[in-house]
């Protein structure tokens, strides 16, 4: 895991001066990647930092000698990202991130490396984020999801088999199963209501039509980098070198169409439909203040196989990242009322950490590959408000919620929208992930 | 579908001798596309088409001026070749792919546009196929492997559930599930023996060890192109534009890690250390004449759902290809026993179609991209002889059969060369697919 160093500071301020109010995201602590077009220019896409309310232009901030006094692996670093997407630089590894972290953070704190630049000289690499268009920050070249939360596995279990609600492998495997990668969107797109077949009724054929029952699920997703050699698994202690950072992630789900496509072979176009993640990879370097523990087993449960346990990765494996989910329906838009909460979470919940499903993803010797995505599962905890989708958070719909403005939810309605909320806390300083936010559009005419 | 034309003239014959050979893979009727290096020099991939036991280098053939005489199309088409990979002309569409065929088929045939080249000018674009390193010809986005043999799902359900063999949803969604990308490789890359985790006995914890249940699958891969866009379904009635061809694939499989990892979200691990495509992809258009009517369902099966019905793909939506397995042991190979025939199938054999299958992934709006490969799933017939898989040839390993000089193989052994082959044939003319081979190494120590 990443060691605290002088950029975890509490006491660094930036001289742009959004990034030093309390609370705020994107403090000079944060430093997140992304990858994002001007609002109206056509320019290709570029790579950014952000930094309070405003984007740092990582190749333009190099180009203007921002990274002059750094050293030579951080000014490699910054060259990488003179690319349309962050693959480049995760390719590079850890020691990279970790100097081109430094040298951000030298450059962008009060009383830093230089003098901080004048206005004019600001305007070359530095933009309000509210004038960027946010893009995916990576090339996604495999998408996994994990199933890693045992609260929702056992919640989900206890609807469909009450007599055996979690099944005898959940223990020993961190379950996963591949995912759709190219229709992963970021945080703003707009996901339209997938059509599907439901599970006929009596003798009938299958219903095809609209999802009756489009959910989202609360999740966390790793990006992977630099990547394995096919045939060489990469060790549980030499995990957290092929983890880059974290981002939101929504699963969105068609339960009515999982229902009866899944066996045997799995969720397929229950899943395949979109998947929306947070345009910001916040850097497991941001996150090593808020490494947790493991997920602390009950007694009778069997300790993780050898190839699962590591000392380091059950004292510090987890991440302490509050979640929290909001609805706004269309209604409630219209009436200008805020969102509303509907679940809050934690990471902390996860029973298997990241360290262990990247170990177990290549024990087989597949290969991983700077950019892939890896989802958690839904994160759910084990209160009723911790709860991660609406198939738990409403118990299959039979318990709907009322929104305020009197509109009461099962499941999705067009016109929803679901944002999701990550952050790390240390006193008024907060690590964010910003937001992962999509809006349900009704389905396409068959 | 692809009309058939004046490329498809069983008379045609080739200046390139070794193309008229009967029941040679690659007669002037063929025309596959794939990828490649010069063995032993350093110089990035290309990409070529074979011809016989040659190659013809389609960005060299453009440069020596081959297809002049050609129409625009056929030239933007030859031109998206200088290229790693198929990608680009994939994306270009059928009608671009048709137009390059049909230049293709006009300079390679005998009294074609030109005079034959001289042997210094055909040094510039041709090459023996010998002299080449085959690489993947396509950079994969997703790969999705369906599971479209009745004969195949009735097999493995019989031993899994005798009570119930085919479950309820299988003659309704043409059933599939997300593969891993990144482990596709191309035919002769050797593939090592997966560690995984098998089914605790009695109470005592999964064992973790080299797979003991080593098996391929045969299947048929298509190649997906030019893609749709995300929200956007491929209808059925124009699913046959989006195939730009078919490989064979080896979709190798652990059966002890699948039995144990496969519930509740679907194979993994047991699968994504690695499947294998033949590095030729045979085009649409080649295979124009070889196709045949879709899957006569039995009498009582359902009618396929209006989304999945189309006059064309019943009438011709499948593909009359047959395929053939065969293994060489290493103690063959030091013996020079030539390798024995396991199983001989049929594409004819598929329940579903390519073009249904391309409906049914897209329907709630998935995008495909071009280049996606789709497998089709074990390729099994009725037959015991025509089963694709050693789970179904010697019944979950309780029927061995003997090889030549006396081994008996239930699963795979180490040192065991898999290779699949794959034709269609009109008189002594054969549209052929190569060779999808792999040979399996032992495993990684822990």
């Amino acid at each position: 895991m990443s060691a605290l160093d002088e950029t975890h500071d509490l006491g660094l301020r930036s001289w742009v001066e959004s990034a030093n109010a309390p609370g705020v995201d994107f403090p000079v602590q944060n430093l997140p990647f992304g990858v994002f077009t001007v609002r109206g220019a056509s320019a290709p896409p570029r790579i950014g930092v952000a930094i309070g309310d405003q984007l740092l232009d990582v190749a333009a901030a190099l180009d203007a000698g921002s990274f002059s006094g750094a050293s030579d692996v951080a000014q490699l670093a910054a060259a990488s990202c003179r690319a349309a997407s962050l693959n480049a630089l995760i390719a590079l590894g850890p020691a990279s991130w970790r100097a081109l972290r430094l040298a951000l953070s030298r450059f962008l704190r009060d009383g830093g490396a230089a003098a901080p630049p004048g206005a004019a000289a600001r305007d070359a690499f530095l933009m309000p984020i509210a004038d960027a268009e946010l893009r995916l920050p990576v090339d996604i070249g495999d998408f996994t999801d994990f199933y890693a939360s045992v609260h929702h596995a056992t919640n989900i279990g206890t609807m469909l088999r009450p007599e055996q609600p979690l099944l005898p492998n959940y223990k020993w495997i961190p379950i996963g199963y591949h995912g759709r990668a190219s229709s992963v969107v970021v945080s703003g797109t707009a996901v339209t209501r997938p059509v599907g077949q439901q599970a006929p009724v009596a003798g009938a054929a299958p219903a095809v039509g609209p999802t009756q029952r489009l959910d989202y699920e609360l999740e966390v997703g790793a990006i992977v980098g630099p990547g394995n050699a096919q045939g060489t698994p990469v060790r549980i202690g030499e995990a957290a070198s092929q983890l880059f950072g974290l981002v939101l992630l929504n699963d969105w789900s068609a339960r009515d169409v999982q229902a009866w496509e899944y066996q045997p072979l799995g969720p397929f176009l229950s899943k395949s439909f979109a998947s929306t993640i947070s345009p910001w990879i916040v850097t497991q370097e941001a996150l090593a203040p808020f490494r947790t523990a493991a997920f602390v087993r009950a007694d009778g449960d069997p300790a993780p196989l050898p190839y699962l346990a590591n000392a380091e990765d059950a004292r510090s494996g987890g991440f302490d990242i509050t979640l929290e989910v909001l609805i706004e329906s269309a209604a409630m838009r219209r009436a200008a009322q805020p969102a509303a909460r509907i679940s809050l979470g934690s990471a902390r919940d996860l029973y298997w950490t990241f360290g262990q499903m990247i170990a177990h993803h290549t024990m087989n010797g597949c290969n991983l590959r700077a950019g892939d995505l890896l989802g958690s599962g839904t994160v759910s905890g084990p209160t009723a408000e911790s709860r991660g989708c609406l198939m738990e958070r409403t118990w299959r719909g039979a318990e709907p919620f009322t929104l305020p403005g009197g509109e009461t939810r099962a499941f999705l309605a067009d016109g929803d929208t679901v944002t999701m909320r990550g952050w790390c806390e240390q006193g008024d300083r907060r690590i964010g992930f910003g937001e992962c936010q999509g809006t349900v559009l009704s389905a396409v005419a068959g």
